[in-house]
């Protein structure tokens, strides 16, 4: 990333500009209203009016600025460092404070530019930024902040809870660790980059210290969904495409009815907001590779290799869903096996080396978005929890869900800060 | 990859060809005397006499076939999966079924192509490859193979150990888990896609069942060395580009001296093999985090910013050591500090979430590979181990020493072959 020395940001001159400066994301539907920096200045530019995505590159920088938050409808990365922070103070000065000091850093990184001076400071202090990303493109990083419902607690805030941050009840099957569960605070990083994502959460956490700290943490190595309308969808770990039927960035109508915050949904402050459900999801990856391929696509209710749903030939063939197996994993999901309910997926596959007994430790780590968690996540994986044939093969083993505020408008503003107005 | 339906690939027809077909790595020096998988047939094809690095495609395959294994020499890919296995078997018919079985699937997954029918087999059946690779290209996988001390005590094989495979010993401040520690077979994934990387450690795996199992495996997000000439060195987690003077890929008289084994060195069925000295060195983040920016210069002995070794200007300038403190890395890890010893490294970062206290897990997974364990790492570390500023900041905490066999020439050769004889 960029070294913003005095005497201006030579390393600047050696990168192509057009990546520094494209807007990335979906131009239309008033979603890119954002500001990207140029020329070491921030300044608010508004995105085009298209109705499509831009051309992409993986080196460009996503607007920071604008309505909602970057990380939600973003056509989706190939990389993720995700974070949950829990507070090391209760004191609410203290928090809006680390929160400004978040918003000014994430502004930089996603832009592709160091923390403050870098490491052109003074030689007699800590570099401002850890460095490991210097000389790398802005690699789509965007940065998205959540709040844990633990924190309206821990701040006395609870009166600006919105209702819609819902703790998750049991599901059967649920066999959760603390060490992958709740905080008070997440951020997640996707980038194209996986250095840039890792570089991104650290010096947060570094700017943290004394304030909040990371509870845990979890890398995904390959995204395995798409919110890019008509792009192949990516395979999970076992071998399948799953999420074929995600919400598409661009989709308006659906973002509206299913993913952002309205005003009259009860909390005026989270309008343009949204909620996450993470959930880390192990796979049984031994006994599923173990599994007949009719097995198998009978629990998805997909063909392994095609994608398509049982019956049809393409992957997007709209899914006929009584020819499927009563307990298939599509079927169970469907919006109309759940009153309708559509959630923004934005998950990947991790592999964190291997339990005690000789088994990848490996699965996927489910991100989904939604307008209430209630009506939401909950409403699908009673379905599913209940009834889906994949239960045999996976686990949940981490959860948690975070209030995302809306996007910060402009470089005056920062995270969080309706909330505590 | 490619599922070889026997109807024909249709998937093949999808990809670009060339890429399928590319000859990657160094054309010059007798290294690349390789085959790749072309229409559907591995074939015995000799690399081009070029004397550089050939165009590359981070989509391409390196051959699988040659004199040496590759992932050594091979310019450096971004990610890695590494494994460590334990024989479950002493049965040495068993063992070799199982290299025999491995090296068809490394000859397939390298070229680009499933295992066995991929996921087009017999719907009564397990597919024979787990499939989170179909679609996606070679990604320059490549698959190294080693064998650990401890495979020749349990094979009964002690007289054809080589003396270069020797133990490491205790150095101070080594604080080695078992758990990230020894193994009697390893495999070295490396490509330019985790996914890939993953499914290959995965699907060998899988093959091993009831001979042999994961003992431990680590993930790299990002590689910290490169092999190939005049290439930017990447940045290790501390900020710095180090190892800026590695062994080149095409530097056939570095290699020759410092990397490759020979029959004369003892044990003939090594020739054209080498030994890989892996250690698993954790970082204490937030404790360099916390350190001025002198101090790291000093520690390193180079520029933070510019990677110039110190008084000098430019990451690939000569190093004048005596400019530098007594204590600092490049000093003391340089060929001049240690009779002439060079090693070829491989390493890669890695975060593997958060410990106990809240701090990242966070460090350099370092791969070295040389012509003799005990005049190669051992001379380095002696001196590292006592000496190196760097201690203050890191750990070793994980250690493994391997002997790579030579390369399989052709398509009725397998991995590990001479020692079997």
């Amino acid at each position: 990333m960029g070294t913003d020395s005095t005497g201006g940001d030579g390393h600047e001159e050696r990168r192509a500009a057009p990546s520094r400066r494209s807007l990335l994301g979906w131009g239309g539907a008033g979603l890119a209203l954002g500001a990207v920096a140029a020329g070491g200045s921030v300044a608010a530019v508004e995105a085009g009016s298209g109705t499509g995505p831009t051309a992409s590159s993986q080196s460009a920088a996503v607007p920071f600025h604008g309505v909602h938050q970057a990380g939600i409808a973003t056509p989706v990365q190939d990389r993720l460092h995700f974070a949950a922070f829990d507070l090391t103070s209760t004191d609410r000065a203290e928090v809006t404070a680390l929160l400004k000091a978040w918003t000014q850093a994430a502004r930089r990184m996603t832009a592709g530019r160091t923390v403050g001076s870098g490491a052109a400071g003074l030689a007699e202090a800590p570099p401002d930024d850890t460095g490991e990303a210097l000389g790398l493109p802005a690699s789509r990083l965007t940065l998205t902040l959540g709040f844990g419902p633990s924190l309206f607690e821990k701040l006395k805030l609870t009166h600006r809870r919105p209702d819609a941050l819902a703790e998750l009840p049991h599901f059967p099957g649920d066999n959760l660790a603390a060490t992958h569960s709740g905080g008070d605070l997440c951020v997640q990083a996707c980038a194209d980059d996986p250095q840039v994502a890792v570089h991104a959460i650290r010096n947060l956490s570094r700017i943290a210290f004394g304030t909040a700290a990371i509870r845990w943490s979890q890398l995904g190595f390959g995204k395995t969904s798409s919110t890019t309308p008509g792009a192949q969808t990516p395979r999970n770990l076992m071998g399948f495409k799953d999420g074929t039927r995600n919400i598409a960035g661009d989709d308006a109508t659906g973002l509206a009815e299913h993913v952002w915050a309205k005003a009259s949904d009860g909390q005026e402050w989270m309008a343009g907001g949204s909620y996450l459900v993470a959930r880390r999801i192990r796979m049984n990856i031994e006994t599923w590779d173990r599994a007949a391929l009719q097995e198998q696509e009978d629990v998805f209710g997909r063909g392994k290799v095609s994608g398509a749903p049982v019956g049809k030939t393409h992957e997007h063939d709209a899914p006929f869903l009584k020819a499927m197996k009563p307990d298939a994993h599509v079927r169970l999901a469907h919006p109309d096996s759940n009153g309708g309910t559509r959630i923004l997926r934005r998950g990947y596959s991790f592999t964190d080396g291997t339990d005690g007994l000789g088994r990848l430790d490996a699965g996927l780590f489910f991100l989904a978005y939604q307008r209430d968690v209630r009506t939401g996540f909950v409403r699908v994986q009673r379905n599913l929890a209940r009834h889906d044939a994949l239960n045999e093969y996976i686990q949940h083993v981490g959860s948690a869900v975070f209030a995302i505020p809306p996007g910060v408008r402009d470089a005056d503003g920062w995270w969080g800060r309706g909330l505590f107005a």
